[in-house]
């Protein structure tokens, strides 16, 4: 089904209220997954909603804590998420970051203690808004298998990039292995066979069944049932293919983020204690030239890709170009609402006495 | 055959001399190409001695042109590198940034009218070796072909990223594309097939014969024989195996670089001016905590994942473990250089009257 963003933002916003956010934050709250299903990344809209909400339930994460900031310079900050959502803390840092680049040009943020903040995407977008380039990225709980590897270590490490542009800003944003495991989570509902290689078992096999994918991944790694196998790093599941490139890439996540702040690395977040680590970043591009015109030579790049020579029945795309798209439409027609989700919303509605958005259309 | 480091450095240097450049410049224009040998990086070794020459020949290069500060602030540079290699301005701009880094935690510069710079993780190794996280990526010529394209456009755009650790840091090195033109290169001159999908023709059917896909390569876009085809991003050849994710770290690179610079972009270095862009970084990881923690914390991480299970007769490598072990070997047994490339050496040598290595073997 499909429902109207605002009635989303609304219910999401009480839905938070009632379970001890703040007004603010529980505002933040709903307009990231809100947003997310505006461009058409349900997997990081209202349908993480019933697992945010266990996450209260079992104390991993305190609606009511407050950020500390553990350390702050002219460039760089560093702040304890203090066991609270990971966009709280992240709209702080984003907000310090970018009045931090539009003095010194370049500022970073390392957040710790912290947990799912969204997507990537919200945090870089923030700030090419302003017309700075922005870098998010954030481990995660342990799903992919390094390079020869038959057993999962690594987070699927988000990473967002951004870059003033036209018609639309450029923005990277996606999971570094192959794919996230919500893509995985998409085709399991809908009974639908994984078309790539995505996932491997535990003899490096790739495996097709979407079912079976997410069974290996809801036993992830470390856990008392672990069953082998995990996702693949961008590059596939051969060597010859540069896989370790993916895996270096998402080495890269683990090191800004679990690393630098001495939180849990992906692997150690299975088990014990279940804390993610984030590491912002903003740049001014207008320390090398004049705004406008980079935004321009960008955009004059894109276009040209845009039209090069492509294979029949096929489209170039620019990192952005798609979620742009979604968002007009779905600001339009509504979000879309799997099944599976539209019963725990209704569950939750229930439990807390608030109404649920009713549906604008079936499809 | 194999020649020993000392003597390669020392050729080098005198090589570089009599075509004009300073003796400083030429020592460290020697010392990339060493170095590259050393951990068995040969595409980016003496084997680039020819090319580097032909561009001092038809006035690519001035080898005299001193390198011009556009800006600078605490956290920021813009360096001109006044058509002079790209390894002259990169170590004057990585030894200014570490030092601003160690007083400002982050420091990042573009350098335009820049050439080839050998490899990134020269750059990048810069920083670490003072403790530092180092970050050095560059443009190319156009050789990667954006999803589902079938022209190139992008650069094969190298990406470097070092951080503390111990027995050697992490060193994650190379192409963002599958990989770099130097390894098709090296399979066409050893006659041997490309064992992956690694490069396209105009139909984008993946290539496998390496001399058929070096024609392509060597008459690469934008230019008047322009075949079609060219290198994959990192994904391969199809769509569903995310290979936009591999194409989208490319775009992140030209934007840091050509665009940034305000140089040419990838695409435009075949016809006209022939000029790349470099970005590099430093961050200080010691504001976040104690560096000998962060080293140990990283090195702990990098040992569990090389005690993975993985399948037989494999063995997870972390990036930078088969080159500092085959630096110890190559120190030891001398470098490679292939036949082609000795008889280039001989035939400059002969020019500048400079007597050339001895092999120490023939393996």
């Amino acid at each position: 089904m499909r429902i109207k963003a605002n009635d989303e933002q609304q219910f999401l916003e009480q839905v938070f209220v009632k379970r001890g956010f703040s007004t603010v934050n529980s505002q933040l709250l709903a307009e990231t997954l809100v947003d997310a299903d505006l461009r058409g990344i349900s997997s990081h809209g209202i349908q993480r909603l019933a697992w945010y909400l266990r996450m209260v339930d079992d104390g991993t994460i305190q609606p009511q804590n407050s950020v500390k900031t553990l350390k702050e310079s002219p460039t760089s900050l560093f702040l304890d998420a203090n066991q609270n959502m990971g966009q709280i803390a992240c709209f702080q840092a984003m907000t310090s970051l970018i009045q931090k680049a539009q003095k010194s040009s370049i500022a970073m943020a390392v957040i710790k203690n912290s947990n799912h903040f969204g997507t990537a995407g919200y945090w870089a977008r923030m700030a090419v808004k302003k017309g700075l380039i922005g870098i998010a990225t954030t481990n995660t709980r342990p799903l992919v298998v390094p390079t020869n590897a038959t057993e999962a270590f690594l987070g699927s490490n988000a990473f967002a990039f951004t870059f003033p542009a036209d018609p639309h800003p450029f923005v990277f944003d996606g999971a570094t292995s192959v794919v996230s495991s919500g893509k995985i989570q998409v085709l399991a509902k809908n009974k639908q066979p994984i078309p790539g290689q995505w996932a491997v078992d535990a003899d490096r096999q790739v495996v097709k069944n979407a079912d079976e994918a997410e069974d290996l991944l809801a036993t992830a790694a470390f856990t008392p049932h672990q069953k082998g196998g995990g996702v693949l790093t961008l590059g596939g599941n051969q060597e010859q293919n540069s896989n370790y490139k993916g895996f270096g890439n998402s080495l890269v996540v683990e090191l800004l983020t679990g690393i630098l702040a001495q939180g849990s690395i992906s692997a150690d977040t299975s088990v014990g204690k279940h804390d993610f680590s984030q590491f912002l970043m903003v740049i001014d591009p207008g320390f090398f030239g004049d705004l406008k015109q980079l935004q321009h030579d960008a955009s004059a790049m894109f276009q040209r890709i845009r039209h090069l020579k492509h294979l029949p029945h096929t489209e170039i795309k620019i990192p952005g170009d798609r979620e742009y798209r979604r968002y007009a439409e779905n600001q339009q027609n509504g979000v879309v609402v799997d099944e599976q989700t539209a019963k725990e919303l209704h569950q939750i509605g229930d439990q807390l006495n608030i109404s649920v958005p009713h549906a604008v259309s079936n499809s």
